[in-house]
This record gives structure tokens, sequence and C-alpha cells, in this order.
């Protein structure tokens, strides 16, 4: 078991003393969280996490894993979404160009080569940034930045690298409507709310 | 090994040939996919499930595992947030109402319970639902719907069934933008879009 290091949580009254670590693969682990309820009692907490361990251990919340980019096409004044192959669902979900942030770099950073490898289209001008925003938190510890972009540049028509199976689409604010309404297709949630209001609002 | 049930997905050239359960935990396992590259080499793919075995294998994509609230207060215009204890945060994490969705429950139901188990206060009236939307598809097969309500009455301080800690937050405007740009709070991603859109446009 990987004991906690003490870190500052005034309001956690329940506590979180260590982790074990149920599985032993690459890209994602189970881990047993185990807790101190307030009046003492011990319990524990199934998570999941890309990490080796996971962020209630060692305590580091401030780096997302991962950059989502909501990129709006200047030119044509559409919304750029991804239609993208997903193995836990068995089929192609629409969702945002995205990627793991490698070492050393910047959230604009990610999201310009990830902008470019998964569209084709260039970064032009970052509108605004989220803080790490957590996928859902009371599964995992993974967590995202969320950077509007306006881009530039003809769009692939299939991209990704590796596995990847990527399909770009742009979509105008009607378009955005009538996918969102659609119980036929998947989407990832955080897609479907920006989508959503990309529709109602015409802007990102 | 579960091998999978066939189901028409004509566009997926990976194929989840079946699941390899890694653990045998109460509310959260991991599960090993064996999947089938359009090369024909096979593969295997990390996913974590809430459920006996995931949606990819039985094929239904159909009915949310949650469902999460965004609810406007009437009287006082403003949004009704939770900030709730989350072990795998160690900590507290700005969100909405959410529960699972009982058997026999539509996603309204579960709303009007839920709601009333975590604020105190009572739905009036559904404005729209989303369909089931993914939290993290590259990770998992949760789902989840939006439901955008109406409500009224007296939130509780203090409310939550069970170890669950809950305390409802009531959001104008302005305190809406403020928290979506304090990077010192922790915000469930779902949550962070739809309070921005919130401070943005003052509805939902």
């Amino acid at each position: 078991m990987t004991r906690k290091r003490k870190h500052a949580e005034s309001d956690a009254s329940i506590q979180v003393e260590g982790a074990e670590k149920q599985t032993d693969e690459k890209w994602l682990n189970l881990f047993n969280l185990v807790i101190r309820k307030p009046g003492g009692e011990r319990g524990t907490w199934q998570m999941a996490s890309r990490r080796q361990q996971p962020r209630c251990i060692d305590g580091d919340f401030s780096s997302p894993d991962a950059v989502i980019i909501v990129p709006l096409h200047i030119e044509s004044g559409k919304l750029v979404t991804t239609r993208e192959f997903r193995v836990p669902l068995c089929g192609c979900e629409y969702g945002f160009p995205a990627g793991l942030v490698e070492d050393g770099e910047s959230v604009a950073e990610t999201a310009e080569r990830e902008l470019e490898e998964e569209t084709g289209l260039q970064l032009v001008r970052v509108l605004r940034t989220s803080p790490p925003i957590f996928s859902s938190a009371g599964m995992t510890d993974e967590s995202v930045a969320m950077i509007y972009v306006e881009c530039e540049g003809r769009p692939l028509e299939r991209a990704g690298v590796g596995s990847e199976q990527i399909e770009v689409q742009m979509l105008s604010r009607d378009e955005a409507a009538r996918l969102c309404e659609n119980h036929n297709v998947k989407f990832d949630a955080k897609a479907w709310l920006v989508v959503s209001a990309f529709a109602r609002y015409g802007e990102i």
C-alpha cells in the first residue's frame, strides 16, 4: 500500500490513508483507496487512474492529464468536431480534438499540436482556457483542461496517429442543433454541452 | 472471458471480441477488452466499468447510469450547485445534484428524487433532457443524462444520504463567473461548462 503524503485539505472529514493498486496494466489501473470515515471507521473506495499513483496520494491536482480543444473555424464560422472510434463504446463518438499533455508542454502547445494532428487545422488564437476540471470524480482522478481557440486551414477528411480513427466534422449552428437532438449518435458529455451551447448562442 | 453478442456497428473497423474482468470489486471494476485491429492483429484495451459486463459486450447504450440535474431556482433566479466531498479528489468538488438511476425509474423521476435528497428543493418543471452522453469514453462506458429543471423551495445547508457530504451552493450570475475563474476550487467538467454558460448568458 502506498501511504499518502500529508497535504492541506481542511474540509476532508473523510481521510484517505493510502491506495492499494489492484492491477498492473499499462494504460489504466484500478486502486482501492483506504479511507477513514468521520467516526473513525475504516473503509475502501474503488477508483481508476492512468497514473502510477492516484492524485489523492501525491496531492498533485494542478496539471491536467489531457487537453480538449474547442476550435472555431474562422473562415466558415463552423465548430470543428471529431467523430472518433472509441473501443469502450464499440463505435464512434462525437467529441473534440484532444490529447494527453506531454512532458514539458503547456496546455496551448498541446492544443496546437493535437489540433494539427487530428484535424490538419492551424491554431490562430487562444480565446480562453479552463482550469483542470474532473471527468467523473466519483470514479477517477482524470482531469482535463478545455481550451477555446480560433483556427484556420483546410480540414483533413481522416486524421489521427497510429490506431486512432478520426473523422473531422465541421458544424454550422443548425447542424449542431440537429446533432444534439439525435439520440442515435454517441456524444462525449463535455462535447454535447459545448455543441448545444454553440447551437443556442452561435458562438463558443 | 465474456464473448460479445453480435450487434450492428457498421463503422467499427476495430472489433471488440470480448472482455476479461481483472478485478472483483463491488462498485467499480477493471476490464481488459480483447480487440482485433483492422489488419487482423489482436490487442487489448483497458477500461473501467460499474457494470457486471461493459456496455460494449451486451450492446446496451440506451440507458444512462446516472442523472445530473441542472436546477434553476425560480424565486431567486440562482443556479443550484453542490459542493460535495469526493474521495478520489481527497476533497470537495463543485458539481450538480446527481444520482444513479434506480430500477424502473425514468430520468425525470430520478431527478425529482435526487434533487429533493441532495438539496431539499422541489422540481417544478423539466426544461429539457440530454440523451445518454459519455463521461470519458477512452476510459469507461459510464454515461449520464443531463436534465435541466426549474425548482422551488428552501435549500438545505447540508444534505445527502449515508456517507454523502453535500453543501448546497446557490449561484448568481456574478458568483458563477467568479467561481469558474477560481483555479483553487475543484470542478466537475460538465458542471464547469454549465456554470460558465450561466455566467455568460444568465440562463440555463
